[in-house]
């Protein structure tokens, strides 16, 4: 499309201010940062959260005031906080933060070297702790070496190798803090018990190693022994930004069949699906509204990942087998509405469903316009 | 938590400043609004569209130079100013449009009181067409007298009406163009070719009739009788800033079944799945993943919906029940590879799709990041 002459140089002229606008909002967004990360600094030396909930519903709630006096678009100007607070947290997480066992022994991570050991290896460095790494094809010696004096040892290891690893360890410290951060808690809840006669936690971080901060992230805790003597590790957790849920092994593993296994092996279905459909993905892309796209883009993001991990996540929960063939069951029986062609059960069943998730049913069909209209506006 | 006492001074001292920064970005975001909707005025003086992707990407491209000579992290300016230019579409739209069909009678819109009639009517209201209205329920007279003289007729109502609608309506003057915005093509277009001898397309907005602007959405334009009478239709679409995609009818009906009706019947089905496993949806959330709680937004939210709608879109294309019947068969292999614990043949066939996603899978994996961090950060 040719501009047509005559709109040519009002539009320069208005595109110069905006540009001149731009420069000074990145001017302000500079001096945000700096002003955030001093606040990060002080925060660390007095042993403060980086993530105060309460304190950013206010904050949120009074900018919005502000934006509504103005005559600004309170959702324009929330979005533009919380995408320079989430900037914020990222810079944060890299300040330090308040050790809160001070007299603890040397922190274990066993599987130090994987992405997600690295990433609990950075964050306990980061809060004073003397970090040491155990290693797959270290020798005894060097094991034995690591583990002097420990206070806690942390097991970060691929899921089926946990148990393993966990029965292998050598004899720790009585006063040792045991953890580890698999996915599927009863079994390797029992090897550390079985292993260790000290103090046990079950840790199972429900984000990849890849998040920008522990900012606003979920870590479910499952108690194994002594809880006292891991009260400063959940306090340490939540100060780097974390909401801690705490939960038995048996609720977590029963949900996790749905969140994890059933979620998982249904993207897995849907992906060789497409594979043996073989559609044109740029034709579907094409024509895709933005809910489609979305999903394309959450079962194509599966298999750029590892085979292995997912298969181990799927298989992990010894219920999630049955979960899955209860879902294929109801999935034949709503096939049945369709073939029959029943209109009136179809709206009846969904009404039902609509009544058990209730009020949630409304909240979420509002975030997720928020979201698309994000993920409308992302699309180049 | 309380504050120690000490760091109390200096971040109130922070917090104001801070504040001091905010209040001169808002300031800054109103005038740049303020900028931005004279841009949409010349832009509409002189007919160019609101949404120009080359321009947009320049642009993109050189703010992110200038955020990184300035230290400012480039994604962090490029979500905000793409979060401040989805403001200005929407408020563009309401700027007006130049009108492409100058000499064109009135248009049409039969079922102009729906969401997405009103919706339609109101875009070209806005572009400067005498726009009048046919509800169910008008008289013969009502509806002859709206349509004499018409230049276009919009069909906009249920789907599973469409057709009789069509049928139904009384002859057109010879040179009007009759327009369908259903979501399943081949039917309409047959009974529209049948009905009219004048020129003819489907449309298929691929949104809802909530969206902000039509800027970035996707229209897919199926082509009927006589394309040249419809070509500054296509046209005006554009200039509202969406992108048209021409495919033919049985191609739009062939994607569509995965698009739509698969995606949708196994979202319904997933929700009833739940609703049966009756787990409690608020545990489910305080352990969520990012992306299980992506999920169960998504699937939520269809039950916050039309269920007759859903259940015309899942049963309105010919083929998809065989197509939903064929995705159930392949769950059902899947599932052996579970049943015998094969780690193998899992892994192989995830290398398989991963094939098939080719370059696709680690652009999505890329594109999901930044959703899920944006999903993160609002999460309150």
């Amino acid at each position: 499309m040719t501009t047509p002459s005559g709109a040519q140089d009002p539009l320069a002229l208005l595109r110069t201010e905006i540009d001149d606008v731009d420069a000074q909002v990145m001017d302000l967004l500079a001096r945000r940062l700096q002003l955030v990360s001093q606040v990060g600094e002080v925060k660390g030396r007095h042993g403060l959260p980086i993530y105060d909930p309460e304190r950013e519903r206010a904050m949120i709630a009074a900018k919005r005031e502000r934006a509504a006096e103005r005559g600004l678009p309170p959702d324009l100007v929330e979005d533009v906080l919380r995408r320079c607070m989430r900037e914020a947290y990222t810079h944060e997480k890299n300040m330090g933060f308040t050790r809160q066992a001070p007299d603890l022994g040397p922190v274990v991570v066993v599987g130090g070297g994987g992405r997600m050991g690295a990433l609990w290896g950075r964050m306990f460095a980061l809060s004073g702790y003397a970090v040491r790494v155990v290693e797959r094809g270290d020798t005894p010696e060097q094991v034995a070496e690591a583990l002097e004096g420990a206070g806690m040892v942390l097991v970060s290891v691929p899921i089926h190798d946990t148990v393993q690893v966990v029965r292998d360890l050598p004899a720790l410290p009585a006063d040792c803090l045991l953890v580890d951060l698999t996915s599927t808690k009863r079994a390797v809840m029992e090897a550390m018990m079985s292993a260790h006669d000290g103090p046990v936690l079950g840790l199972h971080p429900m984000f990849g190693p890849d998040v920008d901060s522990f900012a606003k992230q979920v870590v479910a805790a499952v108690p194994g022994r002594d809880a006292a003597a891991s009260t400063w590790l959940l306090q340490q957790i939540r100060l780097w930004g974390a909401r801690v849920h705490e939960v038995d092994a048996d609720e977590h593993d029963h949900a996790m069949g749905l969140i994890q296994a059933l979620r998982h092996f249904s993207t897995f279905a849907y992906g060789w699906h497409l594979a043996h459909e073989d559609r044109n993905l740029d034709t579907l892309l094409a024509l895709s509204s933005p809910i489609y796209r979305l999903e394309l883009i959450m079962v194509g993001r599966l298999f750029a990942q590892d085979a292995e991990l997912y298969f181990d996540i799927i298989t992990g929960s010894s219920d999630a087998l049955e979960l899955i063939e209860r879902y294929h069951e109801r999935y034949s029986t709503a096939i049945e509405l369709l073939r029959t062609g029943d209109r009136e059960a179809f709206v009846r069943q969904f009404g039902e469903v609509e009544q058990w998730f209730g009020e949630h049913a409304d909240r979420f069909l509002g975030e997720s316009k928020a979201l698309l209209a994000h993920a409308d506006a992302s699309r180049a």
